[in-house]
């Protein structure tokens, strides 16, 4: 039925990412870890056919028995099925796979697998399979609220008060609708950075914005500069579009987390087409860019020829109390003629502030840089749902409920997790953000994917460090949102709790739950 | 830039139509004309190679020296580059498209400018910009409806009954929601195509389902095979990819629109990755596929390794009293183990049935190739609309009163623009299609483009037939939709009425244009 596609020795190799250093384990032990890691978390889908032993061991360096050794452990762990003629094919163990047949693997209407796995694509999108939430497996990975109350009246008010006049005509309005337009600039203007409607293109969703800038103003092999750690999804859209990920390493402390040196000279040398921010709650160390930094970014990214896109998804979650915000990156953008606003893209979405499931995001951008984006947009989906966009342009006129309802979730999820880590985990050490939908945790030791493999077991779903990272670092860091509620925030900090001494000990193969 | 297909002496024969009777002129500038004809018309697609002089001879019967001159003359004037070994290609003395590219910058919501014009991407979107309207400009480049009535009472549904149970979700499902995949599988099902859910990716529109098939389906330089003339979108699209696009010139009788030889030659001699065809109401000739070509196509597609995507987003909208449709052409993709679906891919929408605003069309597939469709999706716009969907799939569960407002809607205009055609334009022959939106019409002389550029000064716009094609050719055709009101349809034809003759007296493409 599920019809098998072969994966190439080299595409594995590069699937399976770098091999980690100094285990202290057999080499073909490390390399089955190595597979079923990048099954767990969607890298390499379930049903995928793997290379020939011999291809393998080519293509990675190592001794052909270490692969035929590796695949053997994994077919008695039931991770793979090989037939005769037809070679080796990934599978999930049948049992005790419970819980797992609904990690790596996600059913969508109870038929059918996700080619994502729970820290692949599928982080930040979450689709609650409701099945696993029946089994009590709280999930981690995501972090998106549930829809504000507010989000129904609005609704209301679009489909009888808006609506009626799109629906005469065909509905397709490639650069997003008017209204919209209108109010998303009118936002940016409140902000400091004076916006007309023809400095905006509606997209479906940050992501989408990302993708669109990344087809529109790059091309293959150009290098994009992003933050390390950075948002998972944007790094794995830059490696599908065969760009090169130049990574800057962010500080740990959230006052210092971005070094403008460092910055300037890694513009100065990459000759980066784009640099990839996100200097509001920075995602995942929920870090806050200050003005002085955005000012040195702007004016290091111009001489450098290199485009700015500032992802501001999460400008809307400040924390109360916390202090006012630095103007968009935009401010900074300016100049004489061609010079002013030609650096600067910002990208926004209303996923964290108000309903993933509303499909709306946006670009700043000049306005000749919009007409290219929205040339790009139109040869892809062609135009943005009309009702999803009318919801939103009432929500964003009178944005105060909404926002009050999730920041409030907000508060009390961030306080839940804090004190349950506190509780539960007092030597893990979260980061101290300003806003935002998570913490970004430092382990006691590296070993943040061991932790998220046997996370499952006990019903948890966590994102590890190197998912945020090109490389395979960040072993010693976890992110953890706090958009679940506070009473699944404590439980799941209890389950992590009883795993970690296992986890660091690194034993995964040995535990029950992997061995056929 | 085009692949290079040999067409049969036999097939060129067929092409080129019978021989025109007693011309005052030698036989071999009738010859001449008559393959410059079929170029122009799209008949003969540019990068075609010609038969030898000694085949063509043969299957023409007429004298070897006749044939011999023709191709010279051909030669002379631009028509045809012949290269020793590989024979003589079809080219044209020009591109009449490129001056056009620049014409017409179209104000969008009364703020930017789309790049491409009125002939660039924006046929085909239509965003019906106020002003213009307010100025009676009768858009004539898209084709599609204004929502049915039906849609209100669906969204009440979808609101109140199906969102709330999403609401408290996160929202994100990039395979699109259960209910909608389970309706569409069910249809497909009930059309004598088996599906489940598993095999059905839910995209925003057909256009976003066929970029997401060759953003992941095919890679740089791969050859993509479309009819011709073709959807412009894709075509825009498949270049905007740097892909190949290998045309296959269509028949101009509904009948025999599709040459099953020259599909199974050019699928055999270009190694195409992807064929994209239109069996259901063919954009633009309206053309129908019957069921023995269906099975033709996919027996050749199989052994040439070629993925058919199937975009069947006409097929809900047949003419009353039209036959019963062949089943989609995924019926025809059987075969046993691996074989069975790995062929076919069958596109879909509500875009022309319901309406353009719900941004909402699917994928047909194996499940192995919607995980990895799924898996692309995620990295672009992450996830569709769920409002949309619930909408959608609440219309589809029940569909017969919103199809039967818009089938009455374009039998309307159908009659209307038919009746126009006749009383103000009689010399045009307009196509005779079984269903879709609009007719293909031939003009009594090739000044496509000319009157495509006159239309907007008598409150008009048109896309001419160059621009469904990949060549420039096609100047003796215009797609003109019914789906405007049949009042505006009267109108609009009366105005290209008042302007035929200036345009084709202005014709750039008459051969005395050519010759330079």
């Amino acid at each position: 039925m599920t019809q098998t596609t072969r994966v190439s020795a080299a595409t594995l190799a590069k699937r399976l990412g770098p091999q980690p250093e100094g285990r202290d384990q057999p080499a073909y032990r490390t390399l089955a870890d190595r597979i079923r890691a990048s099954v767990l978390d969607g890298r390499l889908a379930v049903g995928t056919g793997l290379p020939s032993e011999r291809e393998l061991s080519t293509a990675l360096g190592v001794s052909r028995t270490t692969v035929n050794a590796a695949y053997a452990q994994l077919r008695e762990q039931g991770w793979l099925v090989s037939r005769r003629g037809s070679g080796s094919t990934v599978r999930l163990p049948a049992d005790p796979a419970a819980p797992l047949r609904t990690v790596g693997n996600v059913p969508v209407s109870g038929t059918g697998y996700a080619a994502g796995g729970i820290f692949g694509w599928r982080d930040g999108i979450g689709w609650h399979d409701e099945i696993e939430r029946a089994a009590g497996v709280i999930d981690l990975t995501t972090a998106c609220l549930p829809a504000p109350a507010a989000l129904t009246g609005a609704l209301a008010h679009a489909a009888t008060g808006l609506l009626p006049r799109y629906l005469r005509t065909d509905g397709y309005l490639p650069f997003g609708l008017p209204e919209l337009r209108d109010v998303v600039a009118a936002r940016y203007t409140a902000a400091g950075v004076p916006t007309t409607a023809e400095q905006i293109l509606i997209t479906s969703g940050a992501q989408h914005a990302f993708t669109l800038v990344l087809d529109t103003l790059s091309g293959p092999a150009d290098r994009v500069v992003i933050e390390c750690p950075t948002y998972p999804v944007a790094l794995d859209a830059v490696r599908d579009r065969r760009r090169t990920a130049v990574p800057i390493g962010l500080g740990e402390e959230p006052e210092t987390a971005w070094d403008v040196e460092l910055i300037a000279a890694t513009l100065r040398q990459s000759a980066a087409r784009l640099a990839y921010l996100m200097p509001d709650f920075q995602n995942p160390t929920g870090a806050l860019m200050d003005a002085a930094t955005r000012e040195a970014v702007v004016a290091a990214a111009r001489p450098a020829k290199t485009l700015v896109l500032a992802d501001e998804s999460f400008r809307d979650m400040p924390f109360d109390g916390a202090a006012e915000l630095p103007p968009p990156m935009a401010a900074w953008d300016t100049g004489s003629g061609a010079a002013a606003g030609a650096t600067v893209l910002s990208l926004g979405s209303v996923s964290k502030s108000f309903w993933g499931g509303l499909r709306v995001g946006w670009v700043r951008a000049a306005p000749g840089l919009i007409q290219r984006l929205a040339a790009t947009r139109a040869l892809g989906d062609m135009a943005g749902p009309v009702l999803d966009q009318l919801v939103v342009a009432t929500l964003l006129a009178d944005p105060a409920a909404a926002l009050a309802e999730q920041r409030g979730r907000l508060a009390a999820g961030a306080a839940a997790l804090a004190g349950a880590l506190a509780a539960h985990l007092p030597d893990w050490q979260p980061s101290r953000p300003a806003g935002g939908t998570f913490l970004w945790v430092r382990l006691p030791g590296p070993f943040a994917t061991d932790l998220a493999l046997l996370a499952p077991s006990v019903g948890v779903r966590i994102a590890p460090g190197p998912r945020f990272g090109p490389d395979g670092t960040m072993e010693s860091f976890v992110r953890l949102p706090f958009t679940v509620p506070p009473d699944q925030l404590v439980t799941a900090m209890r389950r992590l709790a009883s795993i970690t001494d296992r986890a660091a000990a690194g034993s995964r193969t040995g535990l029950p739950g992997w061995v056929a």
